[in-house]
This record gives structure tokens, C-alpha cells and sequence, in this order.
């Protein structure tokens, strides 16, 4: 039977209670000012794989979107990540976070030490959008529902525990507070819109649990990789490389 | 053997020079003031799903470029279609086309009667886009190299042989003479910066010739559907059906 939209907004929501990456004892540790500096490097490199890739996800999505008007709609989140020439973008944003910390901006941009692990996290998800229906790949995107919060537990974790936290380096957390939630509305009410039957809130539901696992198995991957005992895979980012210079002197 | 710069620009200039859709007698009969209401009208119909088509062509290609500078470079093509808060965006202007030629906008934008050989054309480079490599994506872009000679014949052959031609009606081509060339500039220096191998300039030479394929393919499908003695196949635009009412009437 169908729910109704309350209902299915609800069980939409209890996934997010239920899986969302809030709940994963990394961003405990790290809100929670346990991480080291290395782990925190660790996420931010490995993050940027991830934000670097959103764009994409979301071009993927617009190059099968019939409807001018839609893509106009979805257009924004290409300018919010990849910037404009008001806005520098969330991308450029996340390099400041990166240089704050202590890294290099060109070596966390070319991405080469990333973890496998991430890398395939990301790519799955880029294609689920290039592969599934519209109605999955708007779901997907909704664990932006549940972002506000962790965006602003982190702020005040983040200002809290660490020298390097201040306005500028965490610019990009502050800006994903005003954009996330015009997205968010956006994209629960086109699902919720395209959900009258019980067959497509499944699919919609399976989509969002789906992402959470992507967002997840990140947090999985760095820990496995970076919290002691490390066991850094070949060829990932090694603790104290990829530094700033005037680190490293 | 590597072709200097300039040798290989030439060699894609006679491309176009030897297979551009401005030498398809179709495009004689328009611009020459030939065609019939209903011949344009098929034109206006069919042209329609490539215009509808290429922010997804955009897309999927954003869809796979890693480096945020190149994707905003190229994000301006979709915007100058789908449009923005300023422009009102290339489709939109199609469709003013549309309704001076007598048509229904809401039809000819539902894509109902569109030829299915149009569609197979332009869904052959919506998907090469999706998965050939990037130099050859930028490369199938080139026609646009060739573009404002023909627009700057149709507005004129337009305006001296249709009632229907004005100002407003053909803003859709004097806007193109203005976007094409900056898009078809940033294009040309890419894959000219990007075929140092004598393998990558035949893969580049081949993607520009299939695009003119694309191009001129839709124009043999508008000629033999259309073009006395008109073949309408079943389910395509049937003459002096899907006009506006104050035409029908």
C-alpha cells in the first residue's frame, strides 16, 4: 500500500536517524577534538575526493533530464560546489580547510592519495545517478536532510578543539548551512511529488539507505586506514607527506 | 607523423568545409525561401530536440571532468540554453520560433511529433559524449567553428523570404552569433593543446566528422519525411496538425 506523504517523509527520515554518517564514531572523534592532526588531514584529503566528485554527480544527473525547467532547478548545486563568478564555491572552500590544516592545495586537488576505498565509495555513487532512475538519484541526494546538523555540530566541535578552526578555514561548513536547506526542500518535494505508488517509495527509500552506506563506508575507510593501529593501503596519502612547506621545514 | 598546429586546424576546418549541414539542400530550400509553412514547421519541430538536447550533451559531459576549472569553463553552454536569472536561454527563444511559425510551444517542447531518426542522431551524441574520451567530446563541439556563417545567412534568408521572420522571432541565431564564438574558441585551443599524437588528431578529426554526420543525418530525415513527395513516418508531426488554435481556426 502507498504511504502517505507524512508517512513516507517519516520513514525517509527515520533512515537518516538510523544511518546517517552523524552516527559514525569518526565524526564523534573528530567533533569531539580526539582526532590528531594527521587524522584530520586524512579526512580532508579524503573528503575532497568526494566534493570534487559532486558536480559530477549532479551533471551526470542533468545529462538525463528531459525537462529544461528541471535542470534549471538543479543547476545551483553545480555553481554552489564549483563556484561562480560571485561565489568562489564550495570546492575552492574545502582547499582553504585543506591549507588551514596544513596541506598542500595542489597535492589534496590531484587527488592522489586518496584512499581506493573512497574512490570506489564516490565513483558508486556518481554512477548509481548516471544509472538509475531520476526519482533514485533525487533520492540519494537527500541525505542532505539530515546535513544541518552535522554541519553545525561541527562548526562548534571543530572552533572548540582545534588551533586551525576559525571563520575563513571553516567557510565552507557556514556556507553548506544556507545552501544545503533550498536544495533539501527542493529535492523532498520532487520525491515526495513522484512517489504514488508503493514500488517507487521503495526504490526511493533503498536509494536513500544506499547513499548513507556511501557516505559511511568513507568514515569506515579512513578509520581502517588512519586510526591507530594505521594501516595505510599502498599508495594512499602517508601521514606527514603532502604537507605545506613551511609545515614541514 | 604529428601535424603542426596550424596543419591540423586546417584539417578540421576542411571538415566543415567539406561536410557541414550548410551545404544539405535543405538548408538551400530555407534560407533560399523554398520551404513551405509546413516544411519550416518541421524544421522548427525537429530542430527542437537538438536544442532540448544539448545541455544534456553539456551535462553528461561535466559529468565526467574531473577538474573543476574546465567544468566551469564549460558550464556557460548549458546556461546559455537552459538559460538564467538574466537570459532567458536558447530553448526558451526556440520556442518563441515556434509559436511565429504557428506552432504550439507546449507541443513542439513535449517532443511528440519529433522524427524518430532525429532522435536516433541526437541521442547517438548525447551517448558518444557519455563515453568517449574528453578530447573527443570537445572535439564532436567544433562544428560550432562553422556555425555563424550559416546563422548569419538564415537570419538574412529568413527575414527576406518569411512573414514570420523578425526580430523577435529569430533572437534564437542573432544570440547564437554572439555565444557560439567564445564557446568554439575555448573548444578549438583545447584540442589543439590536447593532440601532441598523430593518433589523438585522427581520433579528434573523426569525432568532428561524426558529428556532421549527427547534423546532417537530421536534415535527410526532415527532407524525406517532409520535402514533396512527402513520407511522414507513423507517429511523427503530420502536417497542419499541432498548431496554435488561432492558426487552425
Amino acid at each position: 500500500m502507498t504511504q502517505s506523504r507524512d508517512d513516507f517523509e517519516a520513514r525517509l527520515r527515520q533512515i537518516g536517524a538510523e544511518r546517517y554518517h552523524d552516527l559514525h564514531p569518526f565524526h564523534h572523534r573528530l567533533h569531539g577534538g580526539q582526532c590528531t592532526p594527521n587524522e584530520v588531514r586524512a579526512w580532508v584529503i579524503n573528503r575532497y575526493y568526494y566534493q570534487h566528485s559532486i558536480p559530477m554527480k549532479d551533471a551526470a544527473f542533468m545529462s538525463r533530464v528531459e525537462d529544461p525547467s528541471l535542470r534549471r532547478a538543479w543547476r545551483s548545486r553545480i555553481e554552489d560546489h564549483d563556484g561562480t563568478d560571485e561565489n568562489e564555491g564550495g570546492i575552492r572552500r574545502w582547499l582553504r580547510l585543506a591549507e588551514a590544516v596544513g596541506l598542500d592545495p595542489d597535492y589534496v586537488a590531484s587527488c592522489e592519495g586518496v584512499l581506493p576505498a573512497t574512490k570506489f565509495a564516490v565513483d558508486a555513487y556518481v554512477r548509481f545517478v548516471r544509472e538509475k532512475t531520476l526519482l533514485e538519484a533525487v533520492a540519494a541526494s537527500l541525505t542532505e536532510l539530515f546535513a544541518p546538523k552535522i554541519h553545525a555540530n561541527r562548526i562548534e566541535g571543530l572552533l572548540q578543539h582545534y588551533d586551525f578552526a576559525d571563520d575563513r578555514s571553516l567557510s565552507y561548513f557556514r556556507n553548506r548551512l544556507k545552501e544545503a536547506p533550498k536544495d533539501v526542500a527542493f529535492g523532498l518535494t520532487w520525491v515526495l511529488d513522484h512517489t504514488d505508488a508503493p514500488e517507487k517509495q521503495d526504490a526511493a527509500a533503498k536509494a536513500l539507505v544506499f547513499k548513507t552506506d556511501v557516505l559511511w563506508s568513507q568514515l569506515d575507510a579512513l578509520w581502517g586506514a588512519y586510526v591507530e593501529p594505521a594501516r595505510v593501503p599502498p599508495g594512499a596519502w602517508e601521514p606527514d607527506s603532502g604537507l605545506l612547506m613551511r609545515q614541514a621545514s
